[in-house]
């Protein structure tokens, strides 16, 4: 997906906030947003909108010493994932159509990083968001590849979704390989991440060795290139990896929310659509 | 009050809508964000942030070739505003605290610009908002300045507002000069909106001379000035003119909604809250 000029200054605003989470300091502030605007004007240097992101990130990770400005946000966004987990099975255990409703869970995995945390709220807008049908489901693509299919690659998101994943993964019960930043990046998924998620136990964890909050194929490692080329299914989570993959070539789905209107022109959706689209 | 970072990529995206509004021309609209990157890379040149926005809202209307990029949506605005008006001048007619509500008003003519314009809707809009209570009121000492008042400036603000502050003006009942910008800046109302909303025959209309979309004094006429400190009262519209009025010498009521967290956090009141504030 081509670079958006509405972006741009939502990556100003990002890290303006990312800063302000990790520190006080006005003159550090002052300091990213400098830089960071001498980024984005240069947005046409880059050839995805994750790409801009993690440089902006990174003057946020080198002016305020931090490596990992989203660690508490995300240690809390697991933490609250695990809250509403039984909740989750229970909902799951009690429908007819499993896939579906696996499928609905990990796409809704998705407002975790939004929701307040707080027991009763979580469950709420988890439910309330559950509620809600996808835009696109291309479910009985998937449902008809999967009585072929061996191996799964999941290309994962954000911290705490990743516990949403882990019930869809649970569902198709297939060997399944769980993907991740190689490195923190806003509130994307590290290994970390996902093993506080619990998915070691249920999934082979592997690094794309990619850093941004895309995932950038040539920036990859040849080890997950090879299972990315090989996997029988590939499920591509959330709006970054959407950015950077939906135009290659092989068959992947994309499972997410389109939280912003450049993500839900491209898809042919509404802002806070859920999709489920094999591209 | 002093140039906060949130504004920069709030203008960002604000020049972006603004080029859209005027053209399809993506390399105009490329044009305009890249140079609006470079005003607010050096933001610490400017001493207000209305005097960004005035920078950057310049470039798009050289860009694009329009000096007026709101045109249309000012004439909306007013014609919206003018449909309200008999129902608030039932509204006011029915409350005994008539210069609360009055003021009340005048300061809930600031949605007119975020409202759907469909009759039913801007009705329901207006009467929601009518319904929130001011936060911050100083509403008796304008009650005690008003018994010994004759003179009363009003600096304005958007257009549509400006049928809404007419209320206010024929309740006040005082000898009002209103002032305009002295050229379209954004959706701020000039002599022609001031004149479309009717206020020609309520007040003396006066530019103010400076073509911010916030008053700066030291921009301003000769002429305006003169008014501006020998009133016996002045009040002062919407957002723009708090952010370059806010530390003056001489004493302002300021009546407005906090529409964004920066204002709202220096005002001490909450987002979407309603101020008459005397300063």
């Amino acid at each position: 997906m081509e670079i958006f000029l509405d972006c741009l200054p939502c990556f100003l605003r990002q890290v303006l906030e990312a800063s302000r989470m990790v520190t006080d300091r006005t003159e550090i502030h002052e300091d990213v947003m400098k830089e960071a605007i001498n980024i984005i004007k240069d947005y046409q240097k880059f050839r995805y909108s994750p790409e801009i992101g993690r440089a902006v990130h990174q003057i946020v990770k080198q002016r305020t010493g931090n490596s990992d400005p989203y660690k508490e946000i995300k240690k809390e966004n697991i933490k609250s994932a695990l809250q509403v987990y039984p909740l989750l099975k229970q909902f799951l255990d009690e429908k007819t159509d499993k896939l579906y409703w696996a499928c609905k869970i990990a796409a809704t995995g998705n407002i975790i990083d939004s929701a307040i945390y707080n027991e009763i709220n979580i469950e709420e807008a988890v439910e309330r968001e559950l509620d809600k049908e996808f835009s696109i489901c291309d479910l009985q693509k998937l449902k008809r590849e999967l009585q072929q299919a061996d191996s799964l690659l999941i290309i994962g998101d954000n911290a705490g979704e990743t516990v949403f994943d882990r019930i869809l993964i649970e569902e198709m019960a297939l060997d399944t390989i769980y993907a991740v930043r190689s490195e923190p990046i806003i509130n994307d998924a590290t290994m970390e991440d996902a093993c506080a998620s619990g998915l070691e136990l249920r999934t082979r964890l592997i690094s794309t060795g990619c850093n941004a909050p895309g995932l950038i194929l040539h920036e990859s490692t040849k080890e997950f290139l090879q299972i990315f080329h090989q996997a029988d299914i590939v499920i591509s989570k959330g709006q970054g990896n959407y950015e950077t993959l939906s135009e290659q070539k092989r068959e992947i789905y994309f499972l997410l929310k389109a939280k912003c209107p450049v993500i839900a022109d491209d898809l042919g959706v509404n802002v806070n659509d859920y999709v489920l689209k094999k591209c």
